[in-house]
């Protein structure tokens, strides 16, 4: 089978490896209908991280189970699944408490942009439609997988309340996706923090109320204005670089919560600040399939659209150009057909 | 009138200094009926903040009103007030959501540990007692003024549920009050990490279940091993120590918020951990004005008793002794008498 490898900084292939198999009985083999590439996919893609040379890369999908293990109860051959990049058994005190991204028996999806790939902990991590779904919904069911559970993570960790007033930082899928979660948790006012038009367009369709287009020191005066010098309820930092972080530090109200879910790099947080005006931080790599439920009937009943968020789409066959896309920043998210 | 003053690392002085007056509408004056030393005043004297030689030293008390400017409409000459350390308007966006420690008309009380002291925004700040308590209740309402306030705040910050365990960081003044604030607030399991036999014995007395008297990594594989390898529901970190932090964030379990209080000195925060983990911080300078009608409703009623953290009283003439006796720790909480 065809699945995305990445052999070095720019250097992404698409080659022929063995098709997963069923080692033990808690997996599950996907044939994937549609994965896509991820913002966090382009720190390897740019030298950020370190890699193993021919590594598959990938860890959202949407799919068919090919075959499922003996202890995968609840699925069988042919169910459409959403597949959460990080598995969980749903049953240890992690999961239990909901925080399926920390199962003692976790794992991640790494061949999801390829044309089959496996999941471990199948029976705690899928989640199944009810039926196969019509092809239009595809690309809002595949952000379940992580983006918009991600943006969703950030504004419940933020403590977006009913009334309260919002700002995302970051205006990649995530941030778009937080800007959807915000308006969703009942936020009256939502202020994006983005200076590229096609993205602010997007804000604007999941619930922006304000566009911020100023970034740094300018950025923050300006959501101060907008706060009548407060700053905000609740912030959502969905990039995870240091000045990512110092402006959501920065915009946030005495007594709020900071929601991250950006991959941190080189983030030193402001431990005096954070102390003084009792600004608070929660969040990280989010439990996917605790919110999976809840944001599948948002889907399917019409009520969210999070598929907007992908504006290109390409067949596998052009992952390197999708990835080129993105590291360029010409698109927002590349949506890969098998 | 005698006020208690630092020169420098440990020159602790009693010296006589003009009485208070008020300039601001907003001001009252209060006679002292005791004030105390606080944990967070060890650092001065430790020299590890820097100070101007001379100024006065002290900021929790409870007294009687001397004097009260034209704006302070709710109390008048004779009542007997608590007062936190931190005053606010109680008005402004800060105070409406509940952050009275980042009122924008903030001050400090600065003469606590002296015969007079002023209150800048009176009116916002202070709490009367219904009459002149008893003096038997006079250790417990000090209290209100600082420790049990910020133990309590830490555990709101750390979310302290009914049927939760929690651990407590420290066994000083604070991380005492702390255990006996997560007791109150519904913790089945207290765990207080603590290697001085007294203050075991209090944190016994405020509700703890379990106490670890190990510190560093044999103190957080303890906590480990009384919950089940899977770490706090709570954790409250009371001291402000780098060491105090990573034990902190190492026994909390995924999913979980640090609540502290101890101002930070040389803590770096372990944002990688953090975001993996997903454990969250919150907490900072306790906004006592917001908990102080509850807690007094406690302590009046009978219900709790925090005044147990002073175990040495002492004339204002023996200040010095005092603080010798905290920085020893001969000594947990010194209560002084003018």
């Amino acid at each position: 089978m065809r699945v995305t490898t990445i052999h070095g900084p720019g250097d992404i292939r698409l080659e022929d490896r063995p098709t997963p198999t069923i080692d033990k009985p808690t997996d599950a083999v996907i044939k994937v209908v549609a994965g896509c590439i991820c913002g966090s996919d382009l720190w390897p893609y740019r030298g950020e991280n370190p890699i193993t040379p021919g590594e598959t890369i990938g860890h959202e999908m949407i799919g068919v189970v090919e075959e499922a293990g003996s202890e995968v109860r609840s699925f069988k051959p042919g169910d459409f699944v959403i597949v959460p990049f990080c598995h969980s058994d749903n049953t240890c005190p992690a999961c239990a408490n909901g925080m399926q991204s920390a199962c003692v028996n976790g794992g991640l999806t790494t061949g999801g942009q390829g044309e089959y790939a496996k999941v471990t902990q199948a029976e705690g991590s899928m989640v199944k439609t009810d039926g196969m779904p019509d092809p239009s919904l595809f690309a809002s069911l595949l952000t379940l997988s992580d983006v918009m559970a991600t943006g969703w993570h950030a504004a419940v960790a933020a403590n977006v309340r009913p009334g309260s007033t919002a700002v995302v930082v970051g205006d990649g899928a995530v941030g778009l996706c937080g800007v959807l979660a915000a308006k969703q948790l009942g936020a009256e006012r939502v202020i994006a923090m983005s200076r590229h038009e096609p993205r602010q367009e997007i804000a604007r369709q999941f619930g922006a109320t304000d566009i911020i287009a100023e970034r740094g020191r300018e950025g923050i005066e300006k959501v101060k204005e907008l706060t009548n010098g407060v700053g905000a309820d609740a912030v959502l930092e969905c990039v995870g670089t240091g000045e990512a972080m110092r402006t959501a530090f920065r915009v946030a109200r005495a007594g709020s919560m900071v929601g991250f879910v950006g991959v941190p790099h080189g983030v030193e947080l402001p431990v005096r600040h954070m102390f003084s005006a009792n600004v608070g931080l929660a969040g990280g790599i989010a439990p996917v399939r605790k919110y999976l439920p809840e944001l599948l009937d948002l889907v399917t009943s019409g009520t969210i659209n999070p598929g907007i968020v992908f504006d290109s789409r390409l067949p596998l066959a052009d992952v390197a150009e999708g990835y080129k896309a993105m590291d360029e920043r010409r698109s927002i998210k590349v949506y890969l057909e098998p």
